[in-house]
């Protein structure tokens, strides 16, 4: 089963290699792997265990995605089947595998590593989003400001691309400050870090020092990273809609002040005269899921106790989704802005 | 690339291979060839060039996804490159494939189809909901009333089962009245029909016969069939919430009065004492996802002109999203409740 | 406290007048009048107590806002403090006042009651902007068809205004459905009617037969009637939105096909000279507070139980705000379409 | 009009005061007024000019609300018609008034300003919160551990706590971090700030030095100080609601562990014998309005050119709406928690 089509338009970046069952399976085997590490050296484990561990989590990562997945719908999440292999491929150290973690614990911190990857596909793409703009904005012509879609008063073009480009480098800062602030999630059932034992405050720092996460106290059921996550890509999002749409606007046939300069892409089934601006129109259609995916990760905030029966369940994809959808939108972005030409003559004439 | 273990969760559903890649291409296909069967019925294609797109049709059904996708991104639907694959197939009776017809005629057709069959599934699985209270209300116990969640009076348990069943009748036939009002949509590259020449009002009718779906005019931009559809299923998926929550509220330990009786779901990967009703929260982490979704789809009826630039784009995944989303969680409250055991004893106590 | 000044922009409509405080206090008091008069009728309530709770709900009129609204507070809905009121007024008839039933019976009857008459202005507004369309395409003009944008091929420009009024009257077709099958909600504390005694059926047939709402069964926590609203109030924001997008579009200066004739409307702070299609742009600012509000409504379907802890109180004001959404978007698109000139030379142009 | 009994549960804060009408002029005069005193300090404006239009500010601070309203939905924004009595009442002194700017540059100021003490507002209401958590934290009692509404293991209730107050605590210097970086707008017509001639960095600068904003340059279109604050809102209302959704779950009947206990609040309109845990109840329906605002604001970021058609105007009421309810969600939160008394024999009898 595959989801392509869609995707191709409106998903369509670096980010979805980055979430895909791949990665998840991939990201859990190594956060279990490092909690073993971090475990073997608080001295709660010895070495031929976390040896076992680590030999079963390489062993587990070519399990069978088909079958992980029935086994996710029985147990509500793929941390419980997969925990359960990496057992039996332990064998005799069995106990050593997940020891004193929730599968919460383990999804949970494999997100937050996912997000930091991920989030830093997007800022890259909108990295490259900004070089494009000092070729586009090189020249000294003028165009027509508008407001409210009506002409209004001139302003040099360096300067409306000078909004761009800032809107767009305060965004990618805006990313890579809340990627380098993810933290790890490592409390156990009910979150107080009891099963973990003596030394569990060491174990934690390990596990966040082994993968670049920060550490940090449970955050089971008050999901500020998700917040901040869903925060930081929507508001991404919506910079890159202003300017898709700017692009879109300057582009239709009675302004044609910039046009997407490229011979293969844009044509129309129907009107072979035809050239959209397809790449601008991609990064528009992309950002605009995310205002209501992050909607939907802050209405899931609300999580009952020690871990919640459903809405966390319900971020994930969510999560994911949103990642893709502003990694897509910041791609196209990029697109659309390299192959961009201007018309200074009919800027000219708008003036 | 898959993604299949949050969708287990939260996408558990036939809805999925109704709306995957291959429904999509199998129903864009099927599209094609009605069309060319309704121009050769009003006699504006003779029989060998409709043989000659059914032909193409039937060749193209096993085209590789990958490539499709790709060509995907540079036009900016997959209808594009489908169709320019048929006529290649159909040579030389190129001209016959898509005659007239805009890709957003051909997509949006598909789409009402595919949501026509989805939300049948959907209505099913409410039904099976709805049979399986029959058993859980055959008592004549009595329940605690809760309101603001505190004890409020008693009711007889069939009364609050009572209430779930007429929330799930109602919106299972709300769904099955836009199910059948789907329409077809065909209106050429502006949506007056004008590419498809005199006979068009009789191609339409025929095209629509020929699929099932309602024949109305051109709606390439007046969303209302979208907006339809993401009504009915927000507001299905509202209603499973609510039962779902029901039942995770009584299941909680203290309240006791209900639990998913099933051996092989709801285990916990740290706790083995624990029984989940895992089927009601995925219910409900499923039913969630919706009204976001929903939003979404609202927000994109704002569309410019004759055929938009980035709002259709972007309605196609969060629809089948959508979709999947209340199949995912009408299906999982049809498996709790067909497992829920009642508690009488509970219930006594609690009065 | 008044918060007139953004609502002039975006809630520009009669529906304020028909949600505001004045109103709900009307119409809370109208259902106690009505539901002691149908258990007058019922013969549970004798002459003089029914004439007693009649002239209690005449004296609270004028009660006190700003007291009602702090004990408002206290209690968590505005029926209780008025229930205790009107019982002070009805002694020694207290126990005819609001007999059987609870503030959420009262509250909701109310909401639909409200609902009803608001829905009913949005329609009639969206008639006036369908029959200001007649003016506009009555000669046969042709524009250029738009498509992502571009331009495509002409059409009759008649033919582009008729896709306008089909969905404006598609639209105003669905608002009077859901309108005259708005519900009464009486049910007692826990929804079961118990409280009514044996004469419920009667009570409530006879409750909704003065009130002109459709009888039907306790819907405290099975939300449909608000679905039914958010699906068809969302539904109506966006095709208003749709059409008021292509008048801001046909306005820009470099297309200038139609513009708002006004003098009175769309200057600027700042330049004097331009004129802003102001109405247009209102409408579309209106309409795009709707998509939310109704993902607010559909997220709060998931109610506790016999009556909810938070869900339902959080409906309220996400219900008036968005019957005056739409009711705004649907007055100021009114407003443009009356103004609107063409410019048939300009259309001729851009062919 | 008034609005006061549906927002005395959900919009139960003092933002409010801070964001009516009073304020909106208040700080549209306040803003007039810093942007003439920078231009005189910058030598563009004389004494005289200046003392004229901080006296027409003075004067024009009890202008009529229902004629300002009147006037602000013919030009599409407040300051429009402000700006104009302001002329009136600065004459010979017209052109001191409003010099150079737009109606945006003196809007998008006066609501960063009503954010600002708003934001700090809410921070207030939760540090209340926090503090309030020492007397309820300060036994060593031992809860349950609930994990998906099932028993776990136990847990020290102060740990419980522990979590809120971490959410809570980590929210409230999130809301102080944003409410400092606030940025004052000022651009002219087009954003480039040439309206305001050689000392426009001067001039802006002394405005943002005047009104405890951050200077930056202008914003109109690039609407990341917005972005920012529907952030931090939709975080702080999740992390609200999700301590709120504790307390009612604790306070459950057949959990008991907590209650709010206060004779005034929570009574039942159809049963005395209730009590409900109406403040914990009414944070959470505050808090719930939250995501779906963000999301609006979110999707607004999408500004045509250098000022847009309707997204800036939609933005306004639901900023305004996000500050309260999550003031309002704070405020009864704190309300709730200065309340709460816990059941420690009731924790005993869960474990």
């Amino acid at each position: 089963m595959s989801d392509e089509l869609f995707a191709a338009v409106v998903a369509h970046t670096a980010v979805r290699e980055q979430t895909d069952d791949a990665a998840i399976i991939a990201t859990v085997l190594r956060v279990e792997t490092a909690l073993a590490d971090a475990q073997g050296q608080a001295g709660d484990l010895d070495e031929a265990a976390v040896a076992a561990v680590r030999r079963a989590c390489e062993a587990a990562a070519d399990i069978d995605v088909a079958g992980l997945a029935r086994d996710t719908a029985l147990g509500g999440n793929p941390v419980i089947p997969l925990v359960a292999e990496l057992r039996r491929l332990a064998d005799p150290h069995t106990d050593a595998v997940h020891r004193g973690a929730t599968s919460q614990d383990v999804l949970d911190t494999a997100l937050m590593l996912m997000a930091r990857d991920s989030v830093g596909t997007v800022a890259a793409d909108l990295d490259r989003a900004v070089t494009s703009l000092d070729g586009i904005a090189s020249g000294d012509h003028t165009v027509m400001g508008r407001t409210l879609m009506q002409s209004a008063v001139p302003l040099p073009f360096a300067e409306k691309v000078g909004i761009w480009r800032r809107g767009l480098t305060d965004t990618s800062e805006r990313l890579r400050t809340v990627a380098t602030g993810l933290p790890v999630q490592l409390g156990g059932p009910v979150g107080d870090g009891s099963t973990f034992g003596a030394h569990y405050a060491d174990i934690r720092a390990g596990l966040a020092d082994k993968l670049g996460l920060v550490d940090a106290p449970s955050w089971h059921t008050v999901r500020l990273p998700v917040a901040d996550l869903a925060s930081v890509l929507a508001t991404a999002s919506g910079v890159v809609g202003k300017v898709a749409l700017d692009v879109v606007l300057m582009a239709q046939t009675e302004v044609a002040e910039v046009r997407e300069a490229t011979d293969d892409r844009g044509g129309s089934s129907s009107m072979p005269h035809k050239s959209n601006p397809i790449a601008a129109i991609s990064a528009r259609a992309s950002a605009r899921r995310a205002p209501h995916l992050a909607s939907h990760l802050f209405a899931q905030m609300e999580q009952e106790h020690e871990r919640a029966a459903g809405a966390w369940h319900a971020e994930w994809s969510a999560l994911v989704d949103l990642l893709r959808a502003t990694g897509s939108a910041a791609w196209w972005l990029a697109e659309s802005l390299v192959s961009l030409e201007i018309d200074p003559d009919a800027m000219e004439r708008h003036r």
